[in-house]
Formats: structure tokens, sequence, C-alpha cells
């Protein structure tokens, strides 16, 4: 299989693998295709561990990192030494007595004294995103990606000047315009299926109007590829993803419950047993719509006694501590986490390298049945 | 172009186009796919009239009609000459003065004492779709369709004694396999994208999902045949859900710009002007949720002071009368009508005819990209 990203990347699967776990990253891209290792949950310091191991054993092959710099957020005007109490100071009472009075009602306990601080900001503001950016480019990545937006220009500045491409989420045709005008180089038409932060529309009718939107507004007038993201989890989902146009697929959901994935036993489990209807479109994660596991959490900040959620990066600061309360606790029934609609589909705990290559089986199964329509 | 669904039916093109129009129906059977005529609106002597119509300008090419017969409704329990003022007395008049207060804000003036009494209930409960259903089986049909679920065993019966194949909108596999269990012979598989009363499974996901699900679940053990919905507006789309599994393709919202449609001006308008984003899943057309246009019609129905929508018939009850004011009416920011995602795709008015051939050489040069994909 050869696309304009396979021959961009220098890869031989079109096939791009976000995790959060670095083993999953590293044998993807052994697979062939590329796997993409999301920065947000890492310190700077944690971040260049990882990077480090995914260097160990990659093979030398290609492989990205993901971080999440939104354009604007509350707050982005503080200085960096005051960011995080005058954020803190921003949220109101009658939302912390929301969620403390929820985990009461679940007999959520407290975190005993001697847990680690945890970290209320994580990597979605410029001034927690830059440093793992710069970490990040002293590796040998091929791919940094934004995933909230387009980058800031220097930060694509700063990758092209290292050879590395630069990759952004866009969940409407504008979004991927203005993209192409920072100089992205891939963008990822993410359509409203998918887990975690997304839009509204679906990948069915995202991809070709990101496609059309992007013809010619590459350097010198090209067109600046697409991958297809968005309930994409197995060969018939990338042939037809391909098939409206884009030259690969991004994938997220469907590493959650590889083998080699240190996704928690309790959430594994949930994802295996789950329907595609199991998840919604919530705020209540982060202050923008994100694609959670729906349960009695995001079922709580939608009924009537809910305060409604914060601006992004406000609501995580206000649920960071009650999420890992609750994920330490025997309340699953409160524990949400990103997922994509393909979770319905996922049944079956494989290897990494396993999905990769029944992928690719399939999407050649698929190519055949349309060749034989066509032919016949 | 072969498949089962064109063996099955005799087509030249597995491209299906449901439409309230007849000259839709005619002219895209006539172009060599299938046009289903939506009965919903009509009663049953104008439904005789438009059937009438269809043939006398269809050239002896196959069509369907496409009723709305849910499983289960309020009210199924009485008797039929009862039905109506039974229904109309549990409508709360909370909601009722909700409605009034809503169309007076807007400026809507009541119906003139002449206009014509309209239709309260319409065909979607067994009482009124049957008669239409009996209609439709005097004339020369090759499918019925139902839009809600699997239609009633002894429905599909009569047709099938009568040749004529029967197919359902399905928005899970579960109801997939409900439908094959009472005998249908296409399922219409059809993605929360779609306009219309819809699921919440995109169709990336939906698609494989029931096609696995169908396997096998035929006469004699046949898998039976599946139509992607949801998100279908041109030849890319018809590729990848053809790539998803599908024998070929379900289409509605793309019709309602066409040459040939009947849609109101301003509804013509406002779909040509339209982004992606401006559908929103929504129960206050009938109590069941359905894609419609938003405007200020559905953001009234999600605001505080919402009384909430009532369960199917008794919403389309409620707000007929004031759906009809407000047609009449300048209060355009109030029109709505289902509409799928794909309208942001729609930008201007061809024929129905043009529609369907660009369809097919975009559905040619997409196979024709994927073939170089995987040569090279």
């Amino acid at each position: 299989m050869r696309t304009r990203v396979t021959d961009l990347f220098g890869i031989e699967l079109p096939i791009f693998a976000f995790s959060h776990c670095r083993d999953v990253v590293a044998a993807v891209s052994r697979a062939g295709g590329m796997g993409v290792l999301g920065a947000l949950y890492f310190t700077p310091e944690e971040l260049e561990m990882e990077l480090k191991w995914i260097d160990d054993h990659v093979d030398g092959k290609p492989y990205g990192v993901d971080v999440v710099m939104p354009a604007s957020y509350e707050g982005a005007d503080f200085p960096p030494e005051e960011l995080v109490s005058r954020l803190q100071g921003m949220i109101p009472d009658g939302h912390r007595s929301f969620v403390e009075n929820l985990l009461a009602e679940h007999g959520v306990p407290p975190l005993s004294d001697d847990a680690d601080p945890g970290k209320v900001l994580l990597g979605w503001t410029d001034a927690t995103a830059r440093p793992q950016v710069e970490v990040a480019l002293r590796h040998p990545i091929a791919l940094l990606a934004n995933a909230l937006g387009p980058p800031p220009a220097d930060v694509v500045e700063l990758a092209h000047a290292q050879g590395v491409k630069v990759a952004a989420l866009a969940s409407t045709p504008r979004h991927a315009v203005k993209q192409a005008e920072v100089g992205v180089d891939v963008v990822v038409a993410q359509g409203t299926e998918a887990g975690g932060h997304t839009g509204e529309i679906s990948t069915m009718v995202l991809i070709p109007q990101v496609v059309d939107a992007l013809r010619g507004a590459g350097p010198d007038g090209s067109d600046v590829p697409v991958l297809a993201a968005g309930g994409i989890g197995g060969g018939r989902q990338m042939a037809a993803g391909m098939a409206l146009g884009a030259e690969g697929v991004w994938t997220g959901s469907i590493w959650l419950t590889v083998e080699e994935a240190d996704t928690p036993e309790l959430a594994k489990r949930r994802i295996l047993s789950a329907t595609s209807r199991d998840t919604v479109r919530s705020r209540s994660w982060t202050g923008k719509p994100a694609r959670l596991l729906r349960n009695e959490w995001t079922d709580a900040w939608e009924a009537e006694s809910s305060p409604g959620t914060l601006p992004m990066p406000l609501q995580f600061m206000l649920v960071s501590d009650a999420l890992r309360r609750i994920g330490r606790s025997d309340a699953a029934e409160l524990a949400t986490f990103p997922a994509g609609q393909i979770i319905g589909t996922m049944n079956q705990v494989k290897s990494a390298r396993d999905v990769v290559f029944e992928m690719v089986e399939e999407y050649i199964e698929a190519m055949e049945r349309l060749g034989r329509i066509t032919e016949s």
C-alpha cells in the first residue's frame, strides 16, 4: 500500500495509532504503521523517560508524539508562575460541593495523605504543553500532532526546522483550512464517533468535506493529505476512510484493549463488554466536548441537579482529584474515560501487531469485494 | 455494478432514494436506481393519486413505498374510532401553552378559519399506516419499507404474497436481527448522521456491525443484504458504504434540493446554505429522536423553560398545527424539518438524474483511486 502519507513518513502502512502507552506505540511502528504517543498525562520528565524507552524499542521505525495545545483558554493571560492558583480561584464553590456530594453518594473515600499530589492542569495549556514539545523534539520523532486545533505557528516552525512533520486534528472543514494556513503537513479529520475531544460531524460526512477544503491548500498549491479518524477499527473502515478520500487512517480507542495496553483492568473489561451506544459526548471531563464511556459520572453532569460544566482548563482542575479517587475506589459506576463508538466492536484482547495485521487483511478483502462489484 | 441488491430488484444501480416527492421517486427509478416514496404525509386517497402518477411516469422501472409503523406507541390499545380524541386528552395543558407562547413570541398568527384541518396523527400508528400499506400493495411496487423498526409480521407476509420485497431501517445490530427474524429482505442500516428518525451510532461504526449480525440470518441461512444509510451524498460515500460491507446505499436528504423536489423554497434555501453542524437530534418533532435542521424551534425544546417533549404520537399531535402555522408565517427561524448532516455538502440545485449520474461517476473515480493505492 502506497499513499502520499506512507511516502511522507517512509512507512509501510498508512495506519496511525494514538495511545498513551509506549508499548502500543512501539509495537504499531514496528508492525509497519505509525505509533503516536499521547503526551497529555506526562510531566516533561516522565515524557523524557517514555520517549527514551520508545527509542530503545522501536527498531528505528518512525513514531510520533501528540500534545494538546488549545488556541485559547481561560486564564491564558496569567503569568505562568501564578497560573494554577489563579485558575483554582476561578472555580465556584457550588461546583466543588457538587463533585464532593456525588462522590459521597457513591461512597468514594478521600485519597490517603501519602498519595502523590496529581496533576491538575495537565498538558493542555500552552504553558504546560510547550515543555512537552521541547522534550519531544529532543528525540528522533517523525511526527508532532496537536489534538486541539491548529498548533501555534512557532511550534510548527520549530518542528519543521528539525525535519519533524506536524499534524493537527480537525472536526470541521473550517478548522482544517486554518491548520493548513499555519503550515500543518497532515490534517487528521476526526468524526464525532471518535473517543476524546470530538466535534459533531460524522466521519462519513466530514472526510470528503475536509479533503475538498484542502485541495491546493498546501505549500506551492499542493493538496494537504488527510487522515480519516473516528470509528476506524477494522479493515472495512480503513477502506471506507480511503474511499472517502483519506490517505490513511488515525485510530485510538482500538488500542485500549490490546495486550500491550496499560489500561486499568476495570476499564478494559468495560470496553470489551460495551456496545456502541455506551458512549456519550460530554463536557464533564475537560470542559470541551469529549466522547467518554457513558455512566453515572457523565449522567450526573447532565442531570437537573448539575451546576453545569466549567470551561477548559477549569473543569479538569475541578474533577482531576475526583477522577483519581474514583479510580482507586470500588465505585466502578463513576469511572469514565475517553472512548469512541468503535468500542462496541471490540470484544477480544489481541496483540497490537495482530490488530494491525488483521486490519490490513480485512482491508484487502474489502478491496477484493469492491472489485467484484465493479467488474460484474 | 452488480450486488445482491441490484439482482434482487433488477435495477442497474444500488442507489435507493427516499423522497416525499413523486417526481423525485420516478426520476431516480428512471435513472437506474430505486425511488422510494415516503407515504407518511398522505391520506390513503392522496397516496393512491401519487402512486397512480408514479405508475404513469416511471417507464415500468421498479420503485418502492416507505411507511412508518412503530412496533408500539402511546394509545395503541384504544379502539380506532376513539384513537385521536383519547390521545388528544393525554396532552398536558402546560405543553399546549408552551407551544402557544413560543409562537406568540415569534409573531406567528393563527391559521385562517378556512384552512384545511390538517393531519394530527399522520401515518405512524398501526391504524393509520395499514390503509397506506393496502393502497401501496394495489400498485406494482417492488419494495415496501418501514422506517421505524420491524414491520408487523402479517404485513411482511402480505407483501411477500404479492412478490413485494420488504425493507426496514435499523440503527443498532440488535434491531437488524429482529427485522431479519420477521422476514425482512433488506435491512437499511442507518447511522446517526441521517435526517429524520435516527439512532446514536455513526454509519462508519454501524454498517460492519449490522453486516456481521446478519450473516446467516436470512432464509436458509443466507446473509441478509444491507443498505448503508446516513451521510451518503456522493460517490465517495457510496464507495465507503460498500467498503463497509453494504450491498447498496439508501439516501434521503440529498433529494430535498433537486430541481424536481417540491420542498418549500424557504427550506431549500436554508439547506443550500447550511453547514453539517446545522442539524440536531431532537424529539421536538415526533417524540422520538429525529435529526432536524437546528433552529429556534429545536433550541426552545432544549431550553430550561421547556416542559420536555411527549412520547410518540403525542408530540406531533401537539405540534402539528404549530408547524403548519409556522410554515405559513414569516417566522423562518422556527421552521424546522428533518435533515441529515449531508446538507452541509449540498449547495447547488441539480436534477435528480444528474445527482444519480454524478454519484456513479464519483464512485468510479474513488474505485480507481483505491486501485492505485493497493497496486502501488
